[in-house]
């Protein structure tokens, strides 16, 4: 099973995808949020679908894919995770997970226009694996023990304006926190279904030419390691997502430097986790 | 009047301060959160006030005191906007706001305990202005505009953890997101009431020992200036926290370095805002 989220901004539904079909669970669960995974929600919703398969209504078609999960209480983001992209930035792979947040106020559905900030020339693309949290994690003693507090995992787009983020006065967020800056989605995979996490295909493509070609196996810091690490340094909330970080290709590496402009299509896709496509447009006041 | 909440953790409700009496808003407004102030909700409790001041109920006595705002959608922190606190960080003044976020899972009240987390050794304070935003603001045109986008302030320590922010692999919030470590309130003063937010006297002392002694007029970049600056990238909601920077007189800029022990207690005060005091404890499994 997948899940996902549907519906027009402001009023998303939660719902699944089984055997190939969309439906919707907005009878039985509030919303794919911190209290569905806090309260072993994905064990209820297996039973759901145990019990209902082929009772569940569809959802309506051409409905609007929202971020596959609802807006989180943080958006922990790790920097530099791949050595290939870590080069091209002009960086050393660092020693520890170098992290930083964007605001969730940046969250947004799957293939809704992601909007070029005013001022912006800068603006670029990351396709990363996203982590979704399945339960409160503070102080965890081992990667090992992250697997049970992950709900699974999902695209992440981290969209990102490189002149904010470096040339004005220091610190990521600045550049990573604009409005539509983080299509999440479109399917969360249950960590149970995704196999090897560390070892996932995933790719970008500009206009259709492919900009990004990477593999998880590749991370310098792996998803579990990731989740244990950060726990050391804060609670980690169910429902919370964490890009796991970019490899080599995104636009600021190339040479010369390649940023998007209105009307370009960027796709991205993860194996197992679907694909997401959005046009960037510019900002009108 | 001051706004504030009281009660035990999970069970905040909403209160206000008027002629030195401690009065329950609880019957008439649900919190003091982002729906409250995005509709116009500090003008509903003055008119509350105006109508039912004699017979609003008492709070009871001895309630703790909560976060003065429910918890944020976003906790944004302004670096190094204090020339003396720059120059003792060794860096410095920035050209343009340096901005980092902390985990808004570390709100909590002003004489809430605050943990030193597991394996520190170099836990710091940082008394800071709090603002908290009246209005979603996006794209604001001037710092005046940002005026009418401010709910009001409060005292907001900013507690960070200096090996985890400086010496961990880079960007802050790893040092500044511990559970515990943003002590917000006692009270937020609605702007109105505020005065001259560019001249209020800040205090912060270690066991009875003043260390932080400074005044918002030499904030480097001012309140509003701020609010406007932050606004071109990304949105600022009604509710959400600034906290503007701190002062020289840090435990990580004296010589040697000092940092909080288990047992030490630390008093915040600002001109209008209240006092704050925490005593900082161990962690322990």
């Amino acid at each position: 099973m997948r899940l996902f989220r549907f519906g027009p901004k402001g009023q998303e539904k939660p719902g699944v995808l089984i055997n190939g079909q969309h439906k919707d669970c907005s009878e039985y669960f509030e919303d794919w949020n911190h209290v569905f995974f806090n309260n072993n929600g994905l064990n209820e919703l297996r039973s759901l679908i145990a019990e209902k398969e082929d009772n569940l209504p569809d959802t309506p078609p051409n409905a609007r894919f929202s971020s596959c999960v609802s807006r989180p209480h943080m958006l922990m983001c790790i920097g530099l995770n791949y050595s290939d992209h870590a080069a091209e930035s002009g960086m050393e792979p660092p020693e520890e997970p170098v992290i930083f947040q964007k605001s969730t106020s940046a969250v947004q559905g799957p293939f809704d226009d992601v909007i070029i900030p005013k001022n912006s020339t800068h603006t670029d693309w990351e396709v990363e694996l996203g982590i979704v949290i399945g339960q409160n994690a503070l102080y965890l003693e081992s990667p090992e023990s992250a697997k049970s507090h992950i709900a699974g995992y999902c695209i992440s787009h981290d969209v990102s304006e490189r002149e904010f983020q470096i040339q004005r006065s220091g610190q990521w967020t600045k550049g990573k926190s604009c409005p539509t800056f983080n299509p999440l989605g479109p399917y969360l995979c249950p960590a149970e279904e995704i196999g090897d996490v560390n070892n996932l295909a995933m790719e970008l493509k500009v206009n259709g030419t492919v900009k990004q070609s990477g593999n998880t196996k590749d991370m310098i810091f792996n998803a579990h390691f990731l989740v244990y690490y950060l726990s050391q340094f804060m609670l980690l909330e169910a429902g919370d997502v964490l890009s796991t970080g970019t490899p080599a290709g995104v636009g600021s590496g190339m040479n010369p430097p390649q940023y998007l402009q209105n009307g370009d299509v960027v796709e991205l896709s993860i194996d197992k986790l679907g694909k997401q496509k959005q046009t960037f447009v510019a900002y009108k006041d």
